[in-house]
This record gives structure tokens, sequence and C-alpha cells, in this order.
């Protein structure tokens, strides 16, 4: 580790501990190169790799500053009238595999693929991270650091939080093989077979796929294209249904977009915290904001260890690295043994290549341009779906993430689209995958997180003929 | 490519797909040279990585032949008294978590680990492999060939299954994050809650904690030290209980390092397929043989594709990568589709670095070493113990693996002894570990497979000290 490295680390730590908050001013160079017995110049690279890692910044003529910490409240979501609750079983797998199948073939228009285009990510940098890593590795670590993950990576992911204003040990994280492992693991921790829990209405069909194979029954709560899941509508499902666990979207849900206000997820975890029951919150799409702030996640309002945090780096660094992780609050020594028993640990080389390559500060510059790219293409999908898809579609604009929910005329059959699009080379996600009894028929989810090129505006042409001409 | 690892991998396809079988010669280099258009020195350096690959072979004045097959049969195995085979639930995993935890410190000499010392393992070399794999990554795969892993991969698994006799068709091989996941998966396809598995006795405790996290019931099926599982108690347990499936080892069973002959192997399966019961096959300590050959394992005698045979990187090459796999026959589909609902897929990056590493030929040379290594750890420490443990004591020593089985004097505590062992800074695994009712109480497993050493020989006659005076 170089001189200015080892500083920043320093800096980094106390601020992870606390001792340096937000708000607090840093030493100036001069003072800070004196105390610490180095250069000046070393101390300005420490400061521009803590503020390339988002935890300091300079304000001009003032010095450098501790910014690592939460941020303001956006509007409460409009009320929606609240329609009932559901429970039902789950089948809707099958129909799932058969889609997803479909989706993998590299000549078709990958509209309902869930990745972003790996040509977004920045692959070349951490091929470098990982060949600079492994020779370093502690050659012990690969057998008796197995478990809950290498601790240089869970020090990054407990800096991520700080910076959104969440301060979490870093012996509170599991490091898990992607967030899908995370979701699991905390689902299988939290229930046991016949339980029921809540889920979204549309939901991600991963979780449905994970209810149906545990034998969970799902209990399906309305949840609002703009503003997330509804509430009284989930009060009720609690008191009717007495639920095991939660498991929800708050940031740009899949397939929704939606996301919930502070004010609602502080609304959120107090109402389940009343009737004890776990939150699992999938936020894996929460880095991928278009505003000017990261949206806070509903742990940050946990006080009582029920919210079950799950993150990844799948959806906006490294797809194939699969990892994850999750912050179970209170049943975190359940989840780490039944990640024991079911898989062991996470990769390890993956695990340095991704440690090294956040400690350089290297990924928010990498996220400033995805999330740009991924803005801009939203709004090329979103005008040409405005010129080519017939009247009566309408589309949610979600605020981040890379999906577009859209509403088809009432006529129309999804999975008959889908099937006859991916005809012409163009996949999509139909409405029915993200419902445990295959609702949301005149429904499509649409991916614009690949490059957006003719062929893409071909493909949202073809669409709406189809549509069009298919109802 | 080079042209000469072009045509290397032209021959291995050849072998791969049968058209060259075992004992086919190879065209001579002039002729070769001539007919591929490529100068003798390309011809050459093609043989010698296949040599290396241990596909070909050649003769001196004879030219190369293909030697990738099957080998002879070892001796039957002795008969014993078959005792019964009996059902219970289990409850063992707290006892395994706490001595786990226990194991896992640096001071701690470390005959209770589960891996072989991570000072024995290739670790530059597959970092190179890794730092040259990774920049020519399709970066298209990391999204698109996330399910049942790397073709790549899969093909060079494939080439050790037909280097070792069977045919194997790479497509039907699901790459997992490790072996504990391909078994988990394996398990949870072939059962369903409240079922009877067949598990040995002793058995591998993440076997009973598989079976405990998924509430399925154990019949334990007496299982020999030297010959492996009573095939007669286990007939009568397939007759009487009617298991969805049997778990076992088939090679260096852990803890008792037994290996059954071909011949057994042969009748376990054709027994298992009279009943339809698949079988759950743990190989992951197959390549640790210190005899001429690999032994077989029962996947080799699977004419109904009801073996679901489980291999692993991680005990012989790359703990840390977490790659494994499984050929589960007919429950494929299965498999696949629980992977893809619980974890997704294994890790790219070191999926991609296994397969360079295994493509260029350095796999077999490893192995030697290793097995050398191993082979003399294991008579050091069964002269240590000769030397310094009680009368009474019986110790197995197996013919591969790095873990002896040994029974001390019939009054021994195997937990206190453990626990004692462990204040003075030695782990070790106690017998009740293995066994779903915490019996084995006078047996201990000790791992061989960390250097051996001054420490190692004192903690050895500590550990005969402790047994002297504490029963």
């Amino acid at each position: 580790m170089k001189r200015y490295e080892t500083l920043a680390r320093d800096i980094s730590d106390s601020i992870l501990a606390g001792t340096l908050k937000c708000g607090d001013q840093l030493p100036s160079v001069r003072v800070a190169s004196t105390s610490r017995g180095v250069s000046p110049s070393t101390v300005f690279q420490a400061y521009y790799l803590l503020e390339a890692q988002g935890l300091i910044a300079g304000r001009e003529r003032h010095g450098y500053f501790v910014v690592a910490n939460g941020h303001g409240l956006s509007p409460v979501s409009t009320a929606a009238i609240p329609p009932r609750a559901e429970i039902t079983t789950v089948d809707v797998s099958e129909l799932v595999f058969e889609i997803l199948a479909s989706v993998g073939q590299r000549k078709v228009v990958p509209f309902g693929s869930a990745f972003p285009s790996p040509l977004l990510f920045p692959t070349a940098a951490l091929a470098r991270s990982m060949a600079e890593a492994l020779p370093k590795q502690d050659r012990w670590s690969a057998v008796d650091t197995l478990a809950s993950g290498l601790p240089a990576l869970r020090r990054e992911i407990a800096l991520r939080y700080l910076i959104n204003g969440q301060q979490i040990n870093p012996d509170d994280i599991i490091i898990t093989n992607g967030a899908m492992e995370a979701l699991n693991l905390c689902l299988m921790a939290a229930t046991k077979p016949g339980d029921a829990i809540v889920i979204e209405s549309p939901c991600f069909y991963g979780a449905l796929q994970a209810l149906e194979r545990l034998n969970l029954k799902a209990i399906t709560v309305p949840t609002h294209a703009e503003t997330g899941i509804d509430l009284v509508a989930l009060e009720v499902a609690l008191q009717e249904h007495r639920p095991s666990a939660c498991w929800l979207m708050t940031n740009f849900q899949n397939p929704l977009g939606s996301s919930m206000s502070d004010e609602k997820k502080q609304a959120l975890v107090n109402l389940l915290a009343a009737h004890e029951v776990p939150l699992i919150e999938d936020d894996v799409y929460g880095e991928l904001y278009f505003d000017n702030l990261r949206p806070t996640p509903a742990k940050a309002y946990d006080r009582h260890g029920l919210v079950m945090h799950c993150g990844s780096f799948s959806k906006c660094l490294a797809p194939g690295y699969r990892i994850g992780w999750t912050v179970p609050g209170r049943l975190f020594r359940q989840v780490a043994r039944l990640q024991l028993t079911t898989s062991l640990a996470a990769s390890s080389p993956a695990q340095e290549a991704l440690a090294l390559y956040l400690s350089r500060g290297h990924y928010d510059h990498h996220l400033r341009m995805l999330r740009s790219t991924l803005a801009g293409n939203q709004r090329k999908m979103a005008s040409a779906i405005a010129r080519y898809f017939p009247a009566g579609t309408t589309a949610m604009e979600p605020a981040g993430g890379y999906f577009m929910w859209l509403k088809l005329p009432d006529s129309t059959n999804a999975l008959q689209i889908q099937r006859l699009a991916l005809e012409q080379d163009i996949s999509l996600a139909p409405g029915p995958m993200f419902s445990p009894r295959r609702d949301f028929t005149n429904y499509i989810r649409l991916n614009y997180g690949h490059i957006w090129d003719e062929q893409a505006e071909a493909a949202v042409a073809t669409l709406g003929h189809l549509i069009s001409h298919r109802r």
C-alpha cells in the first residue's frame, strides 16, 4: 500500500468508527503534513482519493470536510385507494423459466433482459484490479476467512453505507454469491415451510420462485407505480394473515420502477416493527438513481434489527462476479449459518478484485457514467414508445434503474405479444411473470439498459406495430 | 490461442467426441505436420500439451496413443457383519458450528481443519491464469452464459472425466459455487421436506446439516472403515424405509477414509437402480489418491441417469475460488432450475481462471506434488500416533485424502479431548460431529494435510498425553 493510501485508509477508518463525523473539517494539508510526517503531496493525494470515494468534499477556500452521511427527505407520496391483499400459493416458475430461456440469445434485442448491457461495465479496470490483488492475497484467507466474506470488502461496503448516511459495522455484513443468494438466505432464516410472506403486486419473479421452492404462501399487497407498496393494505394483511416476513423493493422496484418516499419507508419500518415482522429489503437498484442523491434504504430507519438489507454489485458494476451482500440485523447468526451449510462462501478472487477496485475510488466515477447512460436511454425509449405504441398505452418513467413498466391497451395479451416479438428476435418480460397468479396480462416490462441504437429504435417500432394489430 | 494450442484443442475435441478412442495411435509428427500444414515443432508442442493433460501418452519408438479411459479393478472388499440401519431426525448442527468456529484461528494447530494447507496450492499460477484470462473474457458471457457455467470450464471438466474413462457430455455438467452447493442442489432436486435419506454412519457433517435444514430424516447405514457402506444393511433400509435418495462418498470417505471397490460401486449402483433411488455421490477427494490410478466414481456404472456425481476444485486446487460441479443425470433440469432461483450461477472470473489453468496442462503436475506431500504427511502422522498415543488406539490409514480416523480407547470422551486440546491450541474433529445422534464418542478425525513440522509432531505428543491421562 502506498503512503497516501495508508493515510486515506487511516482517515476512512476514523470516519467508519465515528471518530470523524459528517461536517467535521479535516486538518489543512500543511497541518496534516506536519502531524503525520508525510509530504504535502501525500496528503493531497489521500484527500483526492477520499473525495473520489465520496467520503470527504473540498469547499473552496475552506478546506476538506467529511460528507459521508444522509440527505434530505423527498415529498410524501399521494395516497391511493387501497385494494385488499390476497393470499395465494405460487405457480409461476414454469412460465418464468420458459421466458428466461428465450432471452439468452445474442441476436435477440434484449428488452426482456434482467441485466444492463455488459458493455457498460468497467471490465478492463476490474481485470486490472484482479491482476493486482490476487498475487498479494493472503493465502490463508482462502480457507480461514471464508465465512461472511473478505474483511476488506466488507469494510468497503460499510463505507458505501456511510456515504449514504448509515453507520453499518463491517462485521454485520455477510458477503454472498450475488443478491439472489442473500435474499434466499434471509427468506430461509425468517420462515419455515407453509408460512405466508408479504410480497408486492407486481413483484420480482425471483421472489415468486423462491416462495414456490420453499413452499411458502404469498400475500400479495397492491403496489403503486409511483409510490410503492400500499401501507393501508399492508396493515390489513399483517393483521389478517400474520406473515413471517415481508419481501419488497423500496427503490426502483422491479418491475414498476417505483420508489417509496423516506417518510413512507419510515412508516413501513415502524408498521412492520409493531407486528415484529422482518423486512427483507431488496435494494439492488439503489445505486442507479438519476437524481442527485442515492435514495435511502428502509434499513436506515431500522431500530430493532428487523430489516434485512440486501445489495449487490451485479446490476451496477460486475454482473458475472456474483458478489452481493446482506446486513441481516438480528437474524445475522441464522443467515451466516445457513450460508455455511448451503454454499459455504462467495468466491474469493471476485471479492479481492472488488475490494481493491472500490478502495481506489473508481466506483463513483463509473456509476456517474452508468447512470447518465441509463437516464439518456430511458428518454430515448420513452420517446420511441410515444411515437410507435398505440393510444391507450401508459408508461412509467422511473427515477432510476433500467426498467420501464408499460400498461398496454386493455385487450392486449402480453404473453401473445411476447411470443410474436420473439419470432422477430425481440425479447420482453410479460406482466404475468411478475405475479403468483399470472395477472397483469396487458402489461410488459422493457429493459432500456442496453446500447441504444437504430436496432433498438426499430424494435420499439416493431413492438408498437405488433401491439396495435394483435389485440 | 497459439497454433499448437489450437491443434491440441482439435485433437482433444476429437477424443471428447469419441472420434479418437483409447488406444488409437495419433499420426506421426511428420504426417501430422504435413496434413495440418504446421511445422513439426507445433505438432510436438501440441502432443506435449496433450500428454501433460493426461489425454495421450508417448511410447518409445511407437509414437503417441490416446490413453484417456478407465483402468483395472481393485480387489473385492471383505464382508462384515451387517448391523441394521437406523432412521432418525438430525440434531447435530449446533455442535458442528461450535467446533468449526474453534478451528478458524491461525495460531491453532489445524488437525480439525476441513481443508489442506493453503500453502500446498498453486496460488501464483492460478493468479497468472486469472490475469491472462480476464482481459480476454467475452463481455457478454458475464450475463448470457451464466446458467450452468462457462462452456470452456465444462469442457475441461469433461476431459478430466475422460482421462478417468468416463464419457461425460460438457452439456450435462452444471458448475456450482463449490461442491457444497452442488450437493445441496442435488438433495433439493431429489427430495421434499419430511422424506428420509440414506446417509453413511459415520458421515460428513455437511450432509447432516443439509438434512437438518431441509427437514429430512436420516437413515444411517453402517459404513466400514476399509470398504465403505454396508450393502446388506443398505438393502434392508431401502426395503423398510423407502428413502428418496442416498448420499454418500465412494472414495476416501470423510471421516473414515474408506473407499469402495469397483465391484462394490457397481453393486451399489445396481441396487439403488433396482429401487429407483438416486445416488448423490460426493467425490471431492477422488483426485487425492496415493496409488497409481484415480479411483472410479460410482457414476461410471450409472446406466439410468440416477447417479448425481459431485466434484470440486476446493480440496485439490483452489479452495477460495468456490468452484464445484455436478453431473446430475436425469435430474439435470431440476438442479439447473434450482440453481437459477437460489444463487443464479458461480463466479465467472474463478471459472475463467480455472478453465485456462486446466487447458494448459498444469493440473496433473500440481496434483502429483500434492498427493506425494499428503501421502508423506500421513506416514509421519501415523508414526507419531504410534509413538505418542496410548495402547488401545487404532487408526485407519486411507489410500488417499488427508484425514485419519482414530478409535481411541473405549472410555475416552472425544468431546472432552477436543476441548482440552483447544486450550492447548490444537484443533481436532471429534466423532460425534459425524453422526445425527452424536455417536462415535471415542473417535476423532485428524487432518494431516498441513505442513508437517516440529509443531505438528509436538501437537500429536500433546494429544497422546491428553488421551492417556483424561479418559
